[in-house]
Order: structure tokens, then C-alpha cells, then sequence
């Protein structure tokens, strides 16, 4: 069995997950077949190449129509196109790959849970920061109790793209269409990574920034109001007692990659930032410092599947791992993590962010 | 001239400070000349053979006694006693040195700045890291303008002597005594060196968090409740519009002196942390990535006094140019800062992430 | 026109091999277009399986006909092979990528180097980490003057996975297959990157030492005698009147990647490791520290081709650059570096420290 | 009993000793009691000065009339004026400590070793690095076999205060004066430690080199010629059959107290560099990665007689542990270490390295 698949959108995520998919077979050969079959997109010229770089078969302009032709319906355009075709997709029993934030607001991306729950078809939510190796070796160690009770998660990202006043104005700057800035794009990760790793979030005290209130137009035309925080920066109360430190910057001069999680609790902790996505530095109780451990080991998540102990991988193979095990999902029809549930539950705390940052109060999820 | 001078408390700032005072001569042959004059506590024994250490002439348990004999009041003793002699030394017209925070809580340390306004005695607070030649150097670059518009400071000290269960209840366990725990002891520490670099804070979101409830009596009989904060958080709006994320922790394990602050703005940054007293990593306009910088040349602050290039300083040189700069101002008659002004408005960030996290709403300083 | 191809060799590095030329058409579409056309190997059903995974049309056990088939040669198998089927193929008129060293003396190098001059064909030699961006980089500021003159370069490889004494004995640890072991290995990266970055080499001392002189018998009959060096060290003196000290060992327990060099002049210097493969660290003649620089810009080299900034690559990719640039010279006909001449100096190099090791004197290259 | 000293020298060594005894008595009750009696030196007013500063009774020109006043010697002068000096201080039964390297070449250090071994006197030799906490950690570690059999160490001192062009000619840069530069200046500290802790060295092989040639003049009058090498290089076997590679500069731009030290053996290893004094890199047999420790714990070397945990030590610390050590074995009358047996078996390596440098073999010490 072969599973046709369509995705819409063509550049950063169409990039990432076409490559994903094209390197399956050469490592993870009990990968399903996947045949990438449609590209949907609205810049003919543009689809059309991408199509012939990412190997699919055709294009189009309606996504309805290759909904209609496909197994599995990626969905990675801007979060304001991501709830009406993934619906439709879901009651159409297409399985579906969403990118996250789930969508530009907490009504809609309800309504998005519960195509996902009517639907016996699977939908997963693009937060590949879960299958860093480094991070799911965090994981198995949290889950192992190594670091006892956990007390405290810390997450950031911190980002300079739009750190510079003359970087444009663009679709991730206007509230309509990305519903939240940096809390969004990024905060989303965060939020998901430490759910993930420490359970569900109670309650939430935030606060959102726009320090650069204007940008030029993207047709060079004047400037545009931004709508959307270039930074945001929240504490979290966990149900389990554990407390979360959150922070995002789309402005952070000077600062790529630097999306960082540590955990610590009352036998050890572990740090890791994604600038050293190899590497995991890890406090066990008998540790009187970190380890820095580099994790390309054969028996390290996913790194049989690729090269040698000290061969390091890249931020794209976490596409390649993700989509391993959604397609196996699919392709075996077992639950898939992390889903729309997931990502709901990740949007009730962007949206308990927002609230408290407008009322000045903590906020209950 | 000779100044006399007292300490309240010989353990570990009486140590500290006592030490300091020991150093000028070889290394700030200019500063005034000091006597050590009378140590103030209650175990007769113990402080008699601190005395004897660290350089005193004779010991005592009246601190008032002591206030009438000398020039300068060093008041080291656990922050629910700083307010009483302070005062009265303040009001005798004898300078003091005050460790932090200033009180157990907000008006207290009103009245122990209302004291210092109504006196011409130098009324210095305690916190020694701004003295660190990296964060002098820090300093100076922020005021230079290298790092533009300041758009967010980030501070944290994480501590584990009290990570263990079995660490016993003390004074600082204890809200009586101590008012609040990290973050007051800690936290202080941070919020003056944000308050300096960056200006005052005008609004803040706070988060305390006691997650050990109870610890073996100090008398080894039983267990006795934890009345104070072992952890903290808290995100501070700026009246620039620059925006603090805090966290401090006493239970963090494996941790020790993480003590860390970040400043960035809209051209570049910089980066300490205590681990590294002797480093300042920077990053200026034109930099791809942030200098590790080995702050110990002869134009950088204090090192001329020191050693050559290389030589690195340890925390204690901190006190010794923090009471270089104390004394000279009491012997010159000119403002030494940090003051009880700045002691007083630390505090009243303190009140406020109390106050926060009370009624869990965002507060006005 | 489509290049045909065939491999000799399917383990590790005809794994990375084959995925650089899969990889290359979605990332580098100028790249020529390539047939992976067979596969040739003894063991039939491990290359068949190994051929189905990495894309080849069919397999043989004889690289003569494979050689007849196609228009370029991979040599990928153990160094004792490299001669005899590379030499045939140059004289075939048919390109040639030989994995590292050339060989395994000095004489069969030579007459290697020899096909190549004789032949029309392009001859490159697998030495791969001249294709890390943040080398490239290094390599762009050294040409460009930016250190001054150089004085010194330090080169060093660490790896444990012969560390443990249960390790096997292998065709690496034995100087008939291998010619010398880690010093060949590893040690010739080292010498390829310092000449590259450099200049040659003039008079080197080495010494060579075997420090677990016998292993398991791979088939687990008893123990063989290790006849190849587990750790080198080398004073190199270049032509410029620089100084290189180079280190490598395969039982150096806990390291894994520690592949670094640094260079420095009279002007500034970096310093590169291949376990953080994305970073850079510079010192610029203005610079107080070194700049911790992540080369994921768009304008460093290869870069565009991959993600935005700040999502890293791993040490895969540069097997993509590599034959990128090969097969480019290929299709162009234009030089290719590191071509059979550079990998014949790396060779000199080896032989000298060799020769210095045995006769305890600095020798002359 | 109260031993009675006198220093030759009172320039960056003199001010270090100085420091170190006026420290003991705050921080090691327990070492003797020490009265800086008479500081001798050329220059009156700076030695007036000086020892106003360091707390001397009286100066001299005269070293051989402040011999005979004192119990203990410290010869602090630059390396030329070490043995004449120290010879007659231990034939008059008076105790020395002599900075190091011990002497400008071997004859003359030989001397100064019988001299002490025809002495009752105790005779030590300044190799303060061996009192680095995190460097008797290390000690503690390799000797109680966590590393299990030492394979290697990698031993360097990178300096930058003679890498511009227009550092003026010193001392340190003249062959008469100083037997050698950089090799004897740091690397005889390299060496001391080396052989500390792996044991003595059999034979090397050594490069010493002279990258800027002349300097300008200290009368600033015309330049002159540099006779000593301000780069070294040496590999050198150890009579355990561990390897040792070493380095030093005085013209690495960019570089400051760049003095690290690695060691790793069959089962693990550790990593140390003075700029993070306080920090030991270690690498134990379960271990899957460096922990970096802050060796600032109670039971850390003479850390109880400091500060609490996470309160870091300075580059002086070395020299109050040193001079602790010294004058305990001096009441005491036991042994103290490193001495000129020491002194003399470093020297020995030096000179063996000056020897390969020279004919271009492997020397036997």
C-alpha cells in the first residue's frame, strides 16, 4: 500500500516535510510508501516549481480538490487557512498533518478538535521539537524518575528575524491572520515541549510586547501597524505542583536558534538548546555537575535509523522522525501524539496567556 | 583619620566584610584607614574567637554600646534585626553599611529610609554585585548606548543548599526573621542589579512557591514548618518599557552560584553569570555572535588594583570594592550608592511580587 | 546529460554517499543529474539489500565490470583497496571519488597520483570536512587576511570506539589493510584541513603508539595483534614558518566528534569542533573574545540552499557540498579540490611521521 | 614562634607572596605565625613603596644581609638571580622558596638542587598551580584510579602580552637573563603538572620557535633582538607509556590565562583551564558525559577554610594554599613539595626539549 498524500503550502513547511518524506525510505525502510502526489498552492509559477524540487506529481489551486485525491492532507499554510480545510479533510476521513499553532484562536481551534474527534481519521499537530532525539532521551529520563519530583521547567525561544525596524511587515505581524505573534509561532513549542515533558498547565500569569509598533509595508509602500507580540514572557502553574517559566522574542538581537528547555526537580534536571540539538546535558543524583552528553548513540532515539556514534544530525530530521511515526499511525491506525488534543490543549494556554495579559490576572485554563 | 568601625554579626558577611576591610590597604592604598573596633554578638565564645580572625579589637553584646564607639556601623546580622540599630545609628549620626534585603517588609524599610533621609550619615545597602568588575564593565556599556533601546532583562539565581529534605528549618525558613525566602535573600540581589542597569520597574506579575512545606527542627527534635518562599518568579514591566523575566530557587539541585543575568536591546546584549565572575560575554552591533570576554585588563574596573591580564578575581574582591567605594564615600561626604533609597525600592519590588502573588494580579509598584 | 555512477563499498560511507546524491536534486538543482547505476560489493545479499535501499539500479562482485559501465568511480571500500580499481578507472577515462587516505604507503599513493595526472578525469579524494560551512567560513576570513599571519594551528581528532578492550580487532587495526590506524584514519582530516588552511607542510616529528597492543578476534576465536597506531601526535612546521600540533586517538574514552582545529595569527583566530559543526568561534583583530557565531546565514556558504536561520545541519550534509562541488567539476570539467595531488601531500605528511616515529628524528616532507 | 622572612623581588611575584602571608592568618589559624621582616630590591623608593604596601619592617639592596636576618628566603627575582642568592640562604641552614622555572639552564639548577640537598633548610619551588582546588581534585581522582591507566595529557598556556609588535624587549625575552621564554616561563608550570600527576617524563621531542624576532627597546632607543622562544611545542613519553603534548605561546592574540590541562585514561578522564579556575571537567567511568563541577564544596581542597558552596576562589588563592603548605612544612621540618628535587626534574625536561629543538631528535631526559 502506497499513501498518496497532498500538502498545502510550498515554502518553509512544504520544504521540511517533502524532504521528510523523501528521506524515508533510504532510512526508515519499514516506513509506509508514500507517494507525494498534489501541491496546492495559489502562485501558479511558483507551485509548479516546488512541485518538480519536491517531487510531486501535480498542482493545483483548490484545496478542496486535492482533499478529494489524497490519503494524507498536510496542512502548512499561514494559522488563518489551517481550520476550514482540515475539517473538511477530517470529515472527508483524510488524515491529516496540521501545522501548529492549531489556529488563530481558542473557538476555532475547538472546532478543529472536534472534526478530529468525529473523524476516525488521524490528525497530528506539527510540533516536531518532541522528536529531538536529545529531547526524547529527556523524556525517557523524566519518565524514569531520574530527576525525582520535577519543580521547575524553563522554555524559551528567542529569535532576531524581526529584530532589525526595517524588516517588513508580514502575515506572522497581523493579528487576523496568525491570531498571536512570537506566543504563537513559537510559545507554542514551548508550551507543547513542556506539557509533554510535565503534564497539563492549571494556571497562567502572562504578558505580550510589541516594541516595534510599525514596520514597512511588504510592498515597500509606507509602514503597517504591527498586531501581533514580537515577545511574550509567562509563568505557568502545573497541576503537579511544578512551576513554568516561559519566554519568546522575535527581536532578541543577535540570538538564532535559541530555543532552550531545562527541567530540574529534587534528584537532578537536564538543559538543552536547540543551537546544540545533539547534545543533552543531564544531572542525575549522583552527579555533582552536568554531563554533556552527545546524543548519537545506537541505542539514542533515532539514531540507529542514520550514522555512526558522533555523526550528528540536523534540525530536519525531526521532520524525518515525526513523519515516521504519523505515517506508521496512519498506516496502522494507532493514536498518534501529538494530535489535536495536543494541540488544543496548547492553544487553551496561548489563549489563557493572551486573557491574562489583558485583565492582569493569573488565569485558570 | 582613622575610621572606627563595628560589625553586627561574624559569620559569613561579618567574614566577608571583615575580610574586605583587611584587603584595602595592599590593594587601594587609598582608601581611609580602618580600625576594627568592636564585633557586636551574643555567643561569647564564638565571637570571641571571630574577633581574634578577623582583626577586632574587643567584642561586645550591646549593640548600642558599640553605635556610641565607632564611625561606621556594619549591621550583618539576619534581616529581621537590621531595622533597630540601623536607626539608632543613623540617628546618632554614625554612617552604616546594611546588609540586604533592608527589611522584613515594606514598612519597615520605610522607616529605615526615613531614618537615612533624616541623617547625614552615608547609609549604604549591601549589594556587592554590582560590584563585580564584569557587571561594571556591563554597566558602562549600557550607558554607552552599544546595545541601543533595552528591550528585556532576564535574572535568576538558583541556589540548592536547601535541595535536600533533610536540610534543616533556620532563620531564613523562617517569615518572621526573614520576611520572604529567596526572594529576598536572593532575588534582592537580582532586582537591584536589574533596577541599575535597566531603571525602575513600574508594574509586576509574581510567584512564590514553597516546595518542601516542612524540614527536622534545627534542635534535631521533629519537624518544623517552612514559612517562606522556596522559590520565586516574576515578570516586571519597566518604566522604559523594557520588560524583566526573575527566578530564584533554593532547591534547584545541583546548582550552585547559577547566578545569572541577561540584558538585551535593540542592538545587541550581554550575558553573566557568578559561575563566571571574571567573563562578560557581549555582543555589539556589528558582532555575529557574542564575545566571550575575559574581564581582567588594566582599564577594566578594579583590575588595575589586582593583578595582570588573566589572573582572575574570586566573589570575595566584590566586597572589597564595594567597601573601597562605601568608605571613601564616608570619608569624603559624597552620595554612595546603592543607598537605603535603592535598599527602599528593591523592597517595594518585593512587596509587590508578594502582593501579586497573593491576590494573583498584576501589581503597580 | 546524466552522470552513471557506481560504488565500491555499501557500509558507512556508501551510506553517505548515496544519500548526498539522493539529497542533491531537491537542495542543489543546478547539480548534475545522476543515475546511481550499480552497486558492487562480495557479500551478495548485503549489497542487494544495501542497493535497494540506497537507490542503485543493480549489484556486482566485480568492480572491473562496474567500472566499464559507468562515467564516475566511487572508491568507498578499505584502504587496502583503493589502488588497484581506482587506477584502472582513471586509465578508463572515468572519474574517480577515493575515500581518505589515497593509500595505504606512500608508493601506491604516488603511483595513484600518477593515474591522475596521466588521465583526463577528474580524481577527487573524499576529505569532507573541507565542506563544513563554518570551515568554509574559517577558510573565507584566513584567505582574506583577517588573522594576520599565522602562527600556530591545532588539530585534533578524539574518538573512543576502539576504547573498550573488548572492542574488536578490525580491519582498521591491522597495517596491511589499513597502512596506519588512526593516523591515517583521522590524523590525515587533520593534516588535509591544516594544509588546505595553511599551506604545506615542511619537517614534521611524530610519534605513534599502540596503547592496546591486542584485541578480540573479530570472529571471537581468541585474540589478533593490534600493527596499527591507536593514537598519533605530530609537530608539523609549514612552509610559512607556522606551527601545527596534531592529535588523534580512537581510545580516548568518552569522546566522540572531538574533532577540532584552531588557528591563530598575529592578528586574531578561530576555533572549530566538529561536535557543534555550526558554529564558529572568532576572534576579529577588534575583538576582545571570541565571537560564538552560528553559520546558518544565508550568506554563508551552503546555506542558502538548506533552511533559514539558525536551523543547523549535521555532519551529513557535507557529503552534499562535497559532491555537489565533484560532480559539478564533473559535468564542468573544471578542477576539483581535494583532488589526488592533495590527497598525495596528505600522504607525505603520513610517511614523514611514520618515519619520524621510527627514527626519532624531525623529518624532512 | 613567629618565623621571620625576607623576599628578593617585589614586583607581580613579590606582591602575590605578600598577599599570601597577610592573608593566612583570617583564613588558616592553624599555619604559623610570619613577620615580613626586610624586602630587598635595587630601586629605594620603589622598594620603600612596596614595602609600605606589603607590610614589610625594612628594605635592603643587600640580599645577603637580609639572609642573615631571616628564617625563611623567598627568591622572587627573575630567573637569573635564582641561584646565587638561594645557594647561600640553604648553606646558611634558611629556609627558600625559590619562583620558578628553577634556573636558566640545567648546570645551574643542578647546583641549586645539591644545595638543598646538602641543607637541612626546607627548599621549595614556586609551582602554585599544583594548589588549585580543582587541580588537587584531579590529583585525588587519578590517584585513586577513577581514570583507571593514563593514556594522555594535553597540557598548553596561551598568553597574548607579547603579541603585538610593539611589546617592548624585557627580561623574559633575553636568553642570558631567562635561560629561556615562554618554554620556561609558563611551560615549566605545564611540565610541573604533568609530572605531578602522571609521573616523570622519559624522552621528548621539542620545537621552540621566535615568531617576532625583535622588539623595541625599553629605553625606547631602536629595537632589539629576541633570544628566547616565545612559542614552544613538545611531545613528550612518559616513563608509564602515557603521551603528553605541549604548548605554550606569549603571542596568541587573543588568548589570556589560556593554561588548560586534560588528562584521560582506559576509563574516563577530566578537563581543567585556569580561566575557570574554579570548575574541574570530569569524565568518570559511568559517565556518558563531562560533568562540570564547581569544586567549591566543603570537602573540596582547602575550600572550608573560604567561603560557602558556589562562592568562587581568584588566581591568588593558589599562592595562599602554597605558601600554607610551605611554611607548615617549615615549623613542621617534614617534607614539602614541590621542591628543588622537583624544580631540578622539570628543568631536566626543558632542557631536554631546548636539546631536540636544537638537533632535531627524540631526547632521552
Amino acid at each position: 500500500m502506497t499513501l498518496d498524500v497532498g500538502f498545502l503550502g510550498y515554502r518553509f513547511m512544504g520544504k521540511a516535510h517533502a524532504n521528510a518524506l523523501a528521506r524515508l525510505p533510504m532510512f526508515f525502510p519499514d516506513a509506509p510508501a508514500v507517494n507525494r502526489k498534489v501541491l496546492v498552492g495559489r502562485d501558479e509559477a511558483a507551485v509548479a516549481d516546488a512541485a518538480d524540487r519536491f517531487g510531486f506529481d501535480r498542482t493545483t489551486d483548490d484545496w478542496s480538490e486535492a482533499i478529494d485525491e489524497v490519503d494524507v492532507f498536510y496542512n502548512l499554510g499561514p494559522t488563518h487557512v489551517h481550520a476550514e480545510p482540515t475539517i473538511e479533510a477530517l470529515e472527508a476521513g483524510v488524515h491529516v498533518m496540521c501545522e501548529k499553532p492549531l489556529a488563530t484562536d481558542l473557538e476555532t481551534a475547538r472546532r478543529m478538535r472536534e472534526a478530529a474527534r468525529d473523524s476516525d481519521a488521524i490528525a497530528g499537530v506539527g510540533f516536531n521539537y518532541r522528536y529531538v532525539p536529545a529531547l526524547q532521551l529527556a523524556k525517557r529520563l523524566i519518565d524514569e524518575g531520574l530527576f525525582g519530583e520535577i519543580y521547575r521547567v524553563r522554555g524559551r525561544c528567542l529569535q532576531d528575524w524581526l529584530g532589525d525596524l526595517e524588516d517588513p511587515w508580514n502575515w506572522r505581524t497581523d493579528e487576523e491572520r496568525a491570531g498571536t505573534g512570537v506566543l504563537g509561532d513559537v510559545g507554542s513549542h514551548t508550551i507543547d515541549l513542556a506539557r509533554w515533558l510535565i503534564g497539563d498547565v492549571e494556571r497562567v500569569s502572562g504578558q505580550l510586547t510589541i516594541q516595534i509598533p510599525e514596520r514597512p509595508a511588504p510592498d515597500g509602500d509606507g509602514t503597517r501597524e504591527v498586531t501581533t507580540d514580537d515577545e511574550y514572557s509567562a509563568i505557568a502553574e502545573f497541576d503537579s505542583g511544578a512551576v513554568g517559566v516561559f519566554e519568546g522574542s522575535r527581536v532578541a538581537t543577535g540570538r538564532k536558534a535559541d530555543n532552550s528547555i531545562e527541567v530540574y526537580g529534587s534528584e537532578g534536571g537536564f538543559k538543552f538548546s536547540l543551537r546544540r540539538l545533539n547534545e543533552l546535558r543531564v544531572l542525575g543524583p549522583n552527579d555533582r555537575g552536568f554531563q554533556g552528553i552527545l546524543v548519537t548513540d545506537p541505542n539514542d532515539p533515532y539514531i540507529d535509523a542514520w550514522w555512526p556514534p558522533g555523526h550528528i544530525v540536523g534540525w530536519e530530521h525531526t521532520f524525518v522522525h515525526e513523519n515516521y511515526e504519523f505515517l506508521t499511525s496512519v498506516a496502522d491506525g494507532t493514536r498518534y501524539r501529538p494530535d489535536f488534543e495536543d494541540g488544543f490543549e496548547v492553544q487553551r494556554v496561548l489563549d489563557a496567556v493572551q486573557t491574562s495579559n489583558e485583565t492582569g490576572r493569573r488565569t485558570r485554563i
